[in-house]
């Protein structure tokens, strides 16, 4: 029997802006990975988007990225380990306290854009968000790119991690994403999109760029939560992962 | 035997920018009242400054304020009770998660500046705010003005209170602080300042500035982090208040 | 023959965050009033938003408000008027750059949400804005409220004013608008709001929720840019004008 | 005869933060670098000490920077260059409008903190930051690290440029500072420092840390406003550069 974790980053509105189809994605991720203020999200949409994952049932995780508003937490900014380690701590904590105000429990942290990918390769900042978890508390669960030194660093210290991957980008013979800048980013053809993911969870495989097969563990799927086919290509892998008996649950906590 | 506490705004610096006394004025107090990045602080001084606070065994409160960096939290802005609600929920978790995270316990929450004046006087606030406290955690104690209304809003939500009186500043017959724009609003004979928080603490009674006296109940004194005698005034009210046999004592959570 | 000015605000997206339909509303207006970072816009958008503006050869306007994102600028702020001049001095200067900079002209000002609404009845703060745009370039026009204090300040210190007037909103019997808080704020009725336009320009009246009709000066009237039908009443509007004899022009700088 | 500007960054407090010397430094320099609200500096402070700029005759620049106020743009943040343009005019344009509403005259752009150095190394975004001053406006001087990219890259859009040294830092051999990070960075010994730039100014040469001597064109010394000796150190260098004929005089706008 396989399982696999569907989750989507929510919560992404800010003030009057809107941003994501939360109400519908919702019902096909099991997590929701909710903006914490920086580079996304208010405290309204905070405590609305919590209300919503607590409706539907689906694990909340923390998603803190750079304080970087109008860069959505996209561009990479040269914070030292320390610096990286308190704006992680001061977002999981304000997520958190929505959480506890609502009668739910925080159950993992993601983080967002340019510090997730740059978690993904530098250990010192991969340690200083690992930390800044287990610190907080050690049950909580850190999702990072699958096999990359954020999921080494978690390892390290001693929490539980999920290793993410990607329906629909492609891969690098080092495990890594191909950049976005390369025209071969992305895979557009859905049934590709979900094929790729199925060989991942069934054969622990992927194929890369370059045309050679590497190894991969695949804890959880990254869902996109905009774009117009969103909600619809979340059913689509709802339903593939089924038919091939591919059982869609959360992560637990220790 | 009298008892009071005796608190300080504390972490109010930001980035490059220093302001406070906090290493001094820390050995006079019994609860520090940090500001968690709304109105000053940034999440690398919240947690130097719950770190100090632990070390020096003073109590650590929430401090949250209006997100107005530029004005200090100081001008008001008219936000709904429910916005409010989230501000105060936001930067409660932020801070808590520093406690969190450095084995410290969060023990209450001042509201700040335009909020803690708005609050005393506005039942919405009061109520929203009081709301957001006993939703993170009902053990946390309240602080707001002496027998404002964000105190009846505490009382009524079932959580602990904490009536703050202010050693320089003149009170109106409503019990509400003089205007800091009318001339004698401040008290600055030391020895002036310091007997009427004897007499508040002693008698329960406050002379106005229209001459007659009112009831008071003192569970806190607020002391000021800034300014050249910061903490003299502090070390010397420490001093007098023993002299008087009124010891100094935190507040302990329910 | 009549001539009336057709404004909009422009420029409100902000980061990867969309809002309003700039493109299409920019055909039926003659006046944009573009966001200048505080309320709402960026750098970027301030940018693209004046050179389609000059591609329109629509008169390009600062639209400033107070430093409240995630509230944009709805939001009341206790400023002082010095604080506010300050705001508006920043504000214009940031998007004349930009105009300066696309080889177009800055013609006039409008002030954004909260700061309208309390210029046009406090005479220090409208008298702070007027000061703030004279001194910047006293050939600017100051838009406000049909009658109000801001339209009184601009004329006091010397600029060009242009009073502007709404077609979807009531009026109250001393020229203000009713509160949106009241359930007959709004016209919803097309033809009953085009209608009070035209009365408004050819008879210079306006029947307030009262009954009864007050004199009433419009130079200008505020389009609305977002909502469903936003750019089909926008067209309707330019349509029925021209059909009475109304022609639409922009408001020329001295 | 011999002339060099010196010129200092100003403006650097915030709301209720106050740092630099500013009435201090004022009296010892010929150009000011004033803080547009980004890395620091905000509107009232803008226009102070703008107000103070021209009451002791001084020059007045732009200071643009990332806009990281807690970081006080000093991190590095990856902008794309046509981001890098619209901040630079953002911040010009705001700075700009103070010196018009006060009857001054903009000067020049200095650009601050990460964004300096990133400009005196990266073409790209060399040119985006000369291309935002030139369209501006082209008289503007552009202030950049002696013979760095930011220099060939207002030169090559025609601008008027002036070549920054610094009196307390150490030189490699390729004309860049020696980083902060290495121990032999700065030069602490005021002897040494007001040596360095007499011989930079009159012999167009420096020493480098290697000890061999290369070729370098003094424009303007940056003279820090912040630490205790700042104003000291200034009034020092004044003295002796007057004792060695070199005469202390603005850099002509065209």
């Amino acid at each position: 029997m396989y399982e696999i974790d569907l989750n989507c980053d929510m919560g992404e509105s800010f003030g009057s802006y809107t941003l994501g189809q939360d109400e519908r994605i919702i019902r096909f991720i099991t997590s929701a990975n909710i903006a914490c203020g920086f580079h996304a999200g208010d405290p309204a949409i905070m405590r609305k988007t919590v209300k919503l994952a607590l409706e539907h049932d689906v694990n909340i995780g923390a998603h803190p990225g750079f304080q970087d508003l109008v860069g959505f937490g996209r561009r990479k900014m040269e914070l030292t380990a320390k610096e990286v380690h308190d704006i992680v701590t001061y977002q999981i904590g304000a997520l958190q306290a929505f959480t506890q105000a609502e009668g739910g429990k925080l159950n993992h942290v993601k983080p967002h854009g340019a510090l997730y990918n740059m978690a993904a390769i530098d250990p010192a900042l991969a340690e200083a968000i690992a930390e800044a978890v287990y610190k907080i508390n050690s049950e909580l669960i850190l999702y990072g790119l699958a096999g990359s030194e954020l999921i080494r660093a978690g390892e390290r210290i001693g929490i539980k991690t999920a290793n993410e991957v990607f329906a629909d980008r492609t891969y690098q013979h080092d495990g890594t994403l191909t950049s976005r800048n390369e025209k071969n980013a992305l895979i557009t053809n859905e049934d590709e999109a979900v094929n790729q993911v199925i060989q991942m969870i069934k054969q622990r495989k992927v194929r890369t760029v370059g045309g050679d097969e590497i190894s991969i563990q695949a804890d959880t799927i990254c869902i996109h939560g905009d774009g117009e086919n969103a909600s619809l290509f979340a059913e689509k892998i709802n339903e593939k992962l089924l038919e091939n008996n591919i059982y869609i649950r959360t992560i637990k906590r220790r």
